[in-house]
């Protein structure tokens, strides 16, 4: 048994600094593990008590019968160094350290926390700061949390790992109320040991899990969590994450290079959407989609019929849903006769609204059967509305009767204050929720496809490969390298060897400074376009004067008829490197237009790049214009990701700005670029 | 006493169909209104009893004692007409007819819903398939809304008008479970009588409601709705809007072209927007954000101080807030002395975090104080966390003792399943919330200004105004009127005179086709840019060969260094007319980068729309490039409000696209324009 396994399923527990007063927060452990049913051998630790809730009470851990799986440090931060020392002596497992006071609170506690975890020897440490650990799939309750004076906590496949004990003991009670079912509940705290991405891989094994919460305010090891979600994904096991720190990425996304105008958070969107976790938008989401996932039962897409007693519940729903992305088909004609047979009159549309044939338990299983048999839909939402307060089972039933064997998703948006309703159905099985904009977030999720995952290419390392800031011809180079074809250009020392060297480029040139530094280079107006050949030694001329230390002059055909694009990838020294693709020249950063995607990429993962832009509308060919080469950009996209998995850590910077995409068939031309190599 | 004023505040009730039976519908309201409290008469009427709930029942209208100021008819359609003209025939002011099965079934329920209308005759209808009115301020309910089983539904100052019986009955029964205090609930149906504008206008002169929430699905009578919202705002009575229809938006506004840019539920928002009407964005707004101002303190601005003993739900609220705008200021130094002085450290952040001092009334109270004083914050959120789940009374106690009369706003985030904590703030008039999102929709709506009402200009209309679709010069004529300056042009009837008329317009000009269509114009390639004052006869030919019927040739100075955008008139045959502004070129299309506002627009409102562009980055100097003359386009903005305003109903379509900004001081130029005129 590994020692997160014994964390989560310990046969013996020491709970050291147990306190004899169960209304004191040191009392609360024992008597938890004993209330919700624990099994294995609890063993009190407090040299002033012999007896604590009617179990032999030790004077210290030397004197325990036997090594404990898990030992509950109860004490202040003063006493718990000693504590973790003595259990770590005593050959104990693992250690869950309570108390808060460690890295949290600055530098001096951050050295208590590195001393705490040299006293852990090979023990493992779950802490501290932490509320501890929650199985409620097998009774073993390892908390002082408050929210396990919830009598009755029904065990489910939700599992839950949060980075703040507070926030597990919100998402236990709110979760518990509304009828969810949890498996095992880890809060890693301050992560002086065990941190979330070790938590979520045990959680992978453990079978009572089949969904995953994670609630985060950063991650220590994402190599790791890579692997675990990885592996999650593997197993069928869907993750749904909630990370703060949303906003200060607007800050972020104001400055003008890509790095930053990826944003920290916009690469934790990335790296998610890369390892298929959903990324929780609201809070209530946590709780109400992974519970939804758990229930097993998923979507083929995202056509959605709701079925209603209350017209405005319905609209709700139907907009939320519309909102999402989802769509609500009318009914078809076998539907609609089908539903005319059974309510009396066929419904005009969906939501299908069974207000005037009235709420009777036949006719609503009916309507249930009719509209998930219908290839129409993917999914059914059931309007529980304020008729269903005087017989609550009624809805429930019809709806567990109806859905039988098949193999969508039934969902319950419930109108009224009735939260015995709502957990009623989660409990047996029934996502309910309470609101519209969860019932559209459940849908979206059910919906998803389950990540595809992929070998990334080998490596490929070009010949020679420079070092530092690349100028222009040297970053195209290594660009053409991985196969993204650059503008016909020479380069030259002086004006006149460009002069000489810009025969056949064409009719128009663009005349620019060879400098290290893309963004040096344009601010100080060292390109120059619509040159024609007879004019290029005397416009190098003017822009050597500009910037005497450049290392020549650039000529270059120049672009017509392509759409600009922005093609960079941004290294986060973090999470890893990510591809970033957007429209170009202002549109990228005054509008936003961009996409960002962990390497490595699928081809499939390019195209919904391309996709997923607001420029995409312009590249299929806008108002007459000609459809641009959308597959030469895609193999643009896989080149970048390609050399970002064959540089790695070596590749620090790279951009091509602007990346023309010319008219289907022609390709894509990089017109400027620059690479950083460390 | 007006009808409506009868509607709310009855005397005497007669219910049409009572049933003795209460476990019916037909029995609910002589029990809802006995139980609830109402000191008027009750006149039951039915013709096979003789006494329902203790009192004498009526066999028919025309026994009854006297005229009842309302009657409530539960009888089905079929007999719903001659109730309401027996009521009528009595006397009776009003009638609430519950039963459904009209116009929302279709045409041949429209007509009967007609001919209860005609029924009715001076007497005022609320319904037909409406659920009542419920005014808890004067314990009178005239429902049959099972919402009304639960006993204790606290008087307070949230009033609702829904236009959904079932949304009605959520709102009420969610709203009481929250201790959310209401004043008057109206559901209007069908509306085949008294609609929304005119329940919305009732009550502003209700002295109980202090706040107002709408449930819409569409206004039948926008110019009403506009003077009652005008109304609130200048009694100082928010009202906050949820309405339905918002994903429908995103297929119009692909459609290319202004007016369906704008699309229908885009034009709701400016409509909204012009009138105050804060729109809720998540369906559980509109119950928080109305009873959250309901309590009358706001907020001078969006600096929120956080307060918690929960560091992870403290960092869900700072996120939330910081998304929606808001931010949290740093503690100052005067703050961070007497923090310190209190909790023994100085914190270090926002939220504050007082767990390891431990959570004491008196610290609580302190650190509150504290907060509230400083002149860094415009409004406080505390965090209620699982402690206080032992000890329910402790947070709210010091809350409520330690604001004080302090005028900003103090709200509570409840993080654990506590509803009876929550429903305890909220009874005892602090605004709490179980979600974060709420949190920041309360705190973004206490800290919006109250509408600055303006007197609109008064009308002008230009000396000669032609009708129909106007060509390009037509229109820049009519632009110019009301002060839009245009690009300097000729027209010509062919293309010698243009090229001799073009003289002195510059080096480079725009050839153009007339033409009374601008799509049509550019479609076909009817403009011709960069061309020299000697190809303007040779390109003007060629140009009239491609449309032989075009009226002739414009011939233009072509345009160089401003920025694009495009102005709009966009008249929604429903809700009125609005100016839309936008970025130029695809941005508008493609990035959807547009502002809209109804008329009558103020400086203030145009200076807005200017600012609320993404665009605005652009205008305000780019990257080095010159400052635009944004005060030039403000002026513009308010030339297309005047022009609306002026010619009214007349003017059907406006667009300038493009219309340049010159960099600052030297205006800005229509570039092309048409106008449509009725």
């Amino acid at each position: 048994m590994s020692a997160l396994q014994a964390l989560l399923r310990p046969r013996s527990v020491a709970v050291v600094g147990a306190s004899a007063d169960a209304t004191k927060t040191g009392g609360r452990p024992v008597g938890y593990l004993l209330r919700h049913g624990f099994a294995g051998d609890v063993w009190p630790v407090n040299p002033r008590a012999t007896e604590i809730a009617g179990l032999p009470c030790y004077k210290d851990v030397a004197s325990l019968p036997g090594a404990p799986d898990v030992g509950i440090v109860l004490v202040g931060p003063e006493r718990a160094e000693q504590a973790v020392r003595d259990l770590a002596a005593k050959g104990c497992q693992a250690a869950i350290v309570l108390a808060g006071g460690y890295g949290e609170t600055g530098e001096q506690g951050a050295e208590k926390q590195s001393a705490l975890k040299r006293a852990a020897g090979s023990m493992r440490l779950l802490g501290p700061n932490t509320i501890g650990v929650v199985n409620l799939s097998d009774h073993i309750v390892l908390s002082a949390s408050g929210a396990l004076e919830f009598e009755n906590l029904p065990p489910g496949g939700l599992s839950v790992v949060s980075q703040s004990g507070g926030i597990l003991g919100a998402l236990l009670s709110r979760g518990a109320a509304a009828g969810i079912g949890f498996a095992k509940l880890i809060a890693t705290g301050n992560e002086g040991d065990i941190e979330v991405a070790e938590a979520l891989d045990a959680l992978v094994d453990d079978p009572a899990t089949t969904a995953i919460a994670l609630y985060l305010e950063g991650l220590r090891n994402p190599a790791r969590f890579r692997a675990a979600a990885l592996r999650a994904a593997a197993a069928g096991k869907p993750v749904v994450a909630f990370k703060v720190g949303r906003s200060e990425a607007g800050a972020l996304a104001a400055i003008s290079h890509t790095g930053a105008m990826a944003g920290a958070d916009r690469m934790y969107d990335a790296f998610f959407a890369g390892l298929g976790v959903i990324r929780a938008e609201r809070f209530s989401d946590l709780l109400e989609v992974p519970a939804a996932l758990a229930q097993g039962r998923r979507a083929a897409g995202f056509r959605v019929a709701v079925l209603t007693s209350t017209g405005g519940a319905g609209a709700l729903v139907a907009d939320a849903v519309g909102l999402a992305g989802g769509s609500l088909p009318a009914p078809d004609a076998g539907v609609r006769e089908k539903l005319a047979a059974l309510l009396g009159e066929a419904p005009v549309g969906n939501p299908v609204d069974v207000t005037l044939a009235g709420v009777r338990p036949d006719l609503f299983r009916g309507a249930i059967r009719t509209l998930l048999d219908s290839d129409g839909y993917d999914s059914l939402v059931v309007v529980v509305g304020s008729s269903a307060l005087a017989q609550p089972e009624l809805v429930a039933d019809a709806m567990l009767e109806a859905r039988g064997d098949s193999p969508k998703p039934v969902i319950a948006y419930v109108s009224p204050h009735a939260p015995a309703i709502a957990a009623g159905l989660n409990a047996r099985g029934v996502p309910a929720s309470t609101t519209p904009e969860g019932i559209a977030a459940i849908l979206a999720a059910l919906a998803r496809p389950l990540p595809a995952l992929f070998t990334p290419s080998a490596a490929e390392t070009p010949p020679s490969m420079p070092r530092g800031k690349l100028n222009e011809a040297e970053s195209k180079a290594l660009f053409a390298y991985f196969g993204i074809a650059a503008t016909r250009e020479v380069s030259a020392a002086t004006p006149e060897a460009a002069q000489a060297a810009a025969a056949g480029l064409g009719e128009r040139l663009v005349v620019k400074l060879l400098a290290r530094d893309l963004a040096h280079k344009s601010d100080i107006g060292g390109v120059v376009l619509n040159v024609t050949p007879d004019r290029v030694a005397e416009v190098g001329a003017a822009l050597l004067q500009k910037l005497p230390e450049a290392e020549g002059l650039l000529v270059q055909e120049q672009i017509r008829g392509g759409i600009e694009m922005i093609l960079g990838l941004v290294r986060d020294p973090h999470l890893g490197s990510a591809v970033l693709l957007g429209a170009g020249g202002t549109a990228a950063e005054v509008f936003g237009d961009t996409q960002l995607r962990m390497l490595p990429l699928s081809r499939s993962d390019a195209e919904a790049m391309v996709r997923g832009l607001k420029i995409a509308r312009v590249l299929a060919g806008f108002r007459g214009a000609p459809a641009a080469d959308v597959p030469a950009l895609v193999d643009a996209v896989l080149a970048f990701s390609r050399m970002g998995e064959s540089l790695g850590e070596r590749l620090l910077e790279a951009e091509i700005n602007p990346l023309f995409v010319l008219p289907e068939g022609q390709g894509v031309r990089a017109a400027d670029g620059l690479a950083v190599l460390g």
